[in-house]
């Protein structure tokens, strides 16, 4: 019942305020990372051990970069097709946001406890959920564009979100089963999980759009 | 006097500039938790020992991250009926957004100190002064609207931060009262407030609503 | 010669990440603020104690976001008076937003050592050279307004800038012949300059206003 | 293939979510800078060498300011060609966005270790890739203008990220020849290859502008 639309600043501002936060969270990734700070005229090798012991935390910041970019593209390709707000997408919103807000912590437990059981398992079980609330956001974004069938790119999106949450939930699993530093190996299931739902969608969207020439 | 209309855009940018506070603070929140720091190969039970430890600072953060949400709602379901920019404005958001800022500090605090008087006193008295300022820039931005009679939603807007200024204000008091971990109990007061403030409001408001068609 | 104008685009954009720039270093004030961590079931007499030794940063923060907000604002006005984007406006707007950046540490180092020469002189020299970069950058973005004759604001607006800087360059002179705590006294001449400056301007703008309805 | 046009609201929110990120590395520079502590009622000459050992942390702050402000000022004139949006652009923009990102912390190591190779070699380097990226993104952001004869000003977009990432090449090399304290002196080769490059460009395109009238 509180379904009702409102006008089009509504929406521009709640992607306007999630932007905003996707940027700072992925921002933020950094300042967990350690600076080294050595003795005046150290040599090359200490450098270099220094660096060397700082991989799992540069590991942690791409691999968290590309997490929160994944999820930042999905909102805005979903809310691209959103011609107008919905009131039931501001609570679904607001918690993905909690969420991504998270990542940096998630980040710097797993970084500097890498290769344990709990911290991977709690890496990815976060991915999971916020992978599990961007779906439930990307069908409400989603809603009107999906029944048009004209828009086949909802139908994709959508599948794309699937695949992402399943692939996490699938890392969720692995970390369990996996020993030590294969536990990251369940990332793996990501790209083969969005690529094995939206495969045949793909070719059949670019079939449509060679048909009625785009805008 | 000095309150004549100007552009659109300023008022843009008014919103625009808040919506970044907004967004940083409740990003800032997560760099307050402290991380975990094992030995590696610690066991199980010591991951769970110190995540156990963390509970509070997560406790905090997903209250703040609730309470600084709640007030980007309303500041933005304000706003969205603010057609002009009005010079009034902008020193009660501005004062607005400091008591915001001062979340991540506040919260911090609170969560070190748990269930202890002063610091949830703090809490509670920096979330009542925030809903008090808030007020009073809600009913200077529906200014216009109130006065509108097509323009109910004015009305359930000002309620409901009427509603979670009488809330914090009860939670302050509370947490005097209370003992140690029900200190919080208090808080329960802010969805109690604005269901009796809006209860009987928002069913007119549909009301008229299905008479009207919305546009 | 390198002045011709270009889109609107240009000059939104230019707004937009300045906006940014100064939400984030207000925000990142609060950072520089200690969270005091005391024992389980310490007394209100030692919470009471350790607020106390955190006022000289809970001032710092105030002062520090009156600042900013206050430069915001100037930003705000010219910029709402610029319709067309000069390349004039970048580099001094980007040197501008560097000081901003620099304000949460000038911030920090005041409030960590009050009353003290150093600290006091290093903010309010900050404090004078962003108030000249800032004269600078609102005179070139109110040029074509400030020949506009029905546009008083302009000369309003640049007013209010100059004794912005005079007020800051009084304050940075004082902190050098006041004694430690009457260091601050020094800011009250910001207040003083802007009303000397804008004193008889603004009565004679409101009564142009009067004459000519407003839009 | 996957390289059809999207809508303006599609290339304004990748906008947006760049300046974000841009506006907060910019800004997060600045809280790696110690801040000094001193006794009460230290002397002026422990203040000035408490500040003058910090001038490191100055100098890499305000030249990684002067870096990222400048990949900001390619990222906002080239965009300001881009007419349409395009799915090749969101890879190498969020890579570029991730370098952006890391900012801070190479900063922050080279002014904890100034004057040694390895931080001015990982500095340098990463200013390079940084530099490639963002030659890269501008060179897919100005296709459809370059090829546009009216549009002059894309060829000196272009040449002037040529010379960005050519000079910064040429200080990570020089970086592994230089002593010290000279290590810097590779920087000038930034200015001088953006000189050389759109020298005789930058007259052509006001001859140009000159003769057909400016919109």
């Amino acid at each position: 019942m509180s379904d009702e639309a409102e006008t089009d600043h509504s929406l521009e501002r709640l992607v306007f305020f999630s932007d905003a936060v996707f940027a700072i969270a992925i921002t933020l990734l950094v300042i967990e990372i350690d600076i080294p700070d050595l003795p005046k005229g150290a040599s090359v090798g200490s450098y270099g051990h220094a660096l060397n012991s700082l991989i799992p935390s540069f590991a942690g910041f791409f691999m968290s970069f590309a997490v929160i970019a994944g999820f930042w593209a999905a909102h805005h390709s979903a809310f691209s097709l959103a011609s107008t707000y919905s009131r039931r997408m501001l609570p679904w919103n607001l918690v993905l946001l909690g969420m991504i807000a998270l990542m940096p912590w998630v980040t710097a437990f797993l970084s500097r406890n890498l290769n344990e059981l709990v911290p991977t398992a709690v890496y990815f079980g976060v991915f999971t959920i916020t992978a599990l609330l961007n779906l439930r956001l990307v069908f409400i974004a989603t809603d009107a564009a999906v029944s048009d069938p004209g828009q086949m790119p909802a139908v994709l999106i959508r599948r794309r979100c699937i695949g992402l949450a399943a692939g996490a939930a699938t890392a969720f699993c692995l970390s369990f089963v996996l020993p030590g530093p294969q536990r990251f190996m369940g990332l793996l299931a990501v790209p083969l999980w969005i690529r094995l739902l939206t495969g045949t969608l793909r070719s059949s969207v670019f079939a449509r759009r060679n048909e009625t020439p785009a805008a």
